[in-house]
């Protein structure tokens, strides 16, 4: 065990605060990495705050984590020291249920383990996530970093890139397809530059202007305003692939309209309920589907990586010291990032100093 | 113009009363069909009683016809006077779409021509459906009928076989799967009867024990009672395929447990909202999917008669004549029919005598 620094929630109503905790030594298939940078992801906020139940504290939360390796265990094969490296939603699973042998950690039937706010699956001691100098993480669940990309701009691939990456990669978005991208925020700005990366022409559906400019920015061939029918009705049958980020509970029934018979709209923000409720008539009417994804494996979030590196994709980032982690959450509340928050974990020194 | 005999109702508030309309004479592509069996499809009471709005009075309902070709125009190639033929659901469309020209001509864009409570494409004047002794249809919209079938029990396939069957091919329903059907109905009959001649393990699911036993005798290998949770944990997530005919507003989030890893659940009952509203967690945890399928196209069709030939399927009936259409509506309203009334249209002559 060695003494690890970071901040921490200590209960749902407190502020993060420092906190210093134990972690692991690194074992046989283990690499310990110094975190440089962390994204802040919603689920941080959700989490620290007990939003969902069930949340474990002291938490220290944080899963778009990339540093470098300072040290590997002797059976580690992928990693040596001076790597760089990163660590997203997982640290763990069962690794032999059939989704875990292909290569869908995420989707593990014994529920994988998450980076914060989960259990270790053989200690049962909580998982520490990346607000944190330090982390130790089986090399299965760290995945490689192109040297060529700005280090800090690629925390939120960790999340934000590989849950937007793996349903356009599972649905086979090709070039030439449009593809819709609903929602401008963390999720829907990667959505936007992977789409364009894969050769297709992307729409963004916004309610806002503003967003729709800054999209085109981003790589958007086109802007629709979801709130202007005459524009919705125009675009009606003509998607071949919707990827909903729209990260609370909305109204599916517009967005169907726009499909193609026997395309898919993908939901990978919305966790609750989808209200109002759905109309079966207009699924029937073109076999449309509805469908969900959550982040990737660990195969794909590596694929996800190396695709960012020849593309040259990276997060839009705004950097923030640990200290300003409390004041960040609350401009997070108002939406107010273009598109993610990283914390500059060098930051940390200045609690010591 | 011809004088055709047949029910109808004059408004959304009376009964169904004799009724007597012009038809068409036959075009160069049209045939002439004496109607020997109508179904009583729960659409037609939908409709009759403007439960959707819109409905176009007076109205003779009927979308599950067969009966006997006794006239051709001059260009049709399909049939001769003699025949055994079938009606469903449409009788015209575009043809120039993309649907239409993929055989999907339930999707036309422009809208496919309904048998009844429609209007014909040319003319303009209102459809007349299959409660009636004879109709007139391009040949594209009528199918051929195996004299090796129960006449009178082919007539539902024409909406309630072709609905089920289509879906179960789409999705590519195979040996061995495990697939289920949800809900007991004209539809759900159908459903297993088909998914166990294509060689699926089939589940019947269903709130009813009644029900169960006799979804065993349809041929359905195992019943599984929505209402007992524990049976329904135990099936989770092992599911093939699920056919959903309820056809009223339900709960999607018990059935999306049911599901493997990327598989559908699809909609051919629910034309309405599905309530509560289903959880966006529900199908990002395992990429299931929901889906919705309505008829099928004329080609499609014509391929589940053939089947329907090979495997000696028709669907489970109860006749009635003519003159007691209003009591089957009552009792269809009680879902007290096994599975689907068929009217005898030899009884209209009793009418006339």
């Amino acid at each position: 065990m060695f003494l690890a620094h970071g901040y921490a929630a200590l209960d749902p109503h407190s502020p993060l605060v420092p906190f210093a905790f134990e972690r692991r030594d690194p074992g046989p298939n283990d690499v310990r990495i110094e975190i440089l940078y962390t994204g802040i992801c919603h689920t941080d906020l959700h989490q620290t705050r007990d939003h969902w139940g069930g949340a474990l504290f002291p938490m220290v939360p944080g899963h778009e984590i990339v540093g470098r390796v300072v040290e590997v265990g002797n059976g580690v094969k992928k990693f040596k020291a001076g790597d760089l490296a990163g660590v997203g939603c997982m640290v763990d699973s069962c690794r032999h249920c059939q989704n875990c042998q292909d290569d869908l950690e995420q989707l593990c039937v014994e529920g994988a383990t998450l980076t914060y706010n989960g259990r270790e699956r053989d200690s049962g001691q909580p998982t520490f996530g990346g607000y944190s100098d330090q982390i130790v993480v089986d090399e299965r669940f760290v995945v490689k970093i192109s040297a060529s990309l700005d280090l800090k701009a690629v925390a939120p691939l960790l999340c934000a890139g590989i849950t937007t990456y793996s349903p356009l990669r599972h649905w086979q978005v090709e070039p030439g397809q449009k593809v819709g991208v609903i929602g401008l925020g963390g999720l829907g700005h990667m959505g936007v530059k992977f789409a364009k990366a894969m050769g297709a022409h992307v729409v963004m559906i916004t309610t806002t202007p503003e967003k729709g400019r800054d999209a085109t920015r981003l790589g958007a061939d086109e802007v629709l305003l979801s709130g202007d029918a005459e524009a919705m009705a125009a675009h009606a049958a003509s998607f071949d692939f919707l990827l909903d980020t729209i990260p609370v509970s909305h109204d599916l029934n517009p967005y169907a309209a726009l499909l193609k018979r026997d395309r898919t709209l993908v939901l990978v923000g919305a966790l609750t309920e989808l209200s109002p409720p759905l109309f079966g008539a207009n699924l029937m009417m073109g076999r449309k589907r509805v469908s969900g994804s959550a982040i990737g494996g660990m195969a794909e979030t590596q694929e996800m990586m190396d695709f960012c590196a020849e593309h040259g994709i990276v997060s839009d980032v705004e950097m923030v010291d640990i200290q300003d982690v409390n004041q960040a959450y609350e401009r997070l509340l108002k939406n107010d990032v273009r598109y993610r928050f990283v914390i500059d974990m060098a930051s940390l020194q200045k609690d010591a100093a």
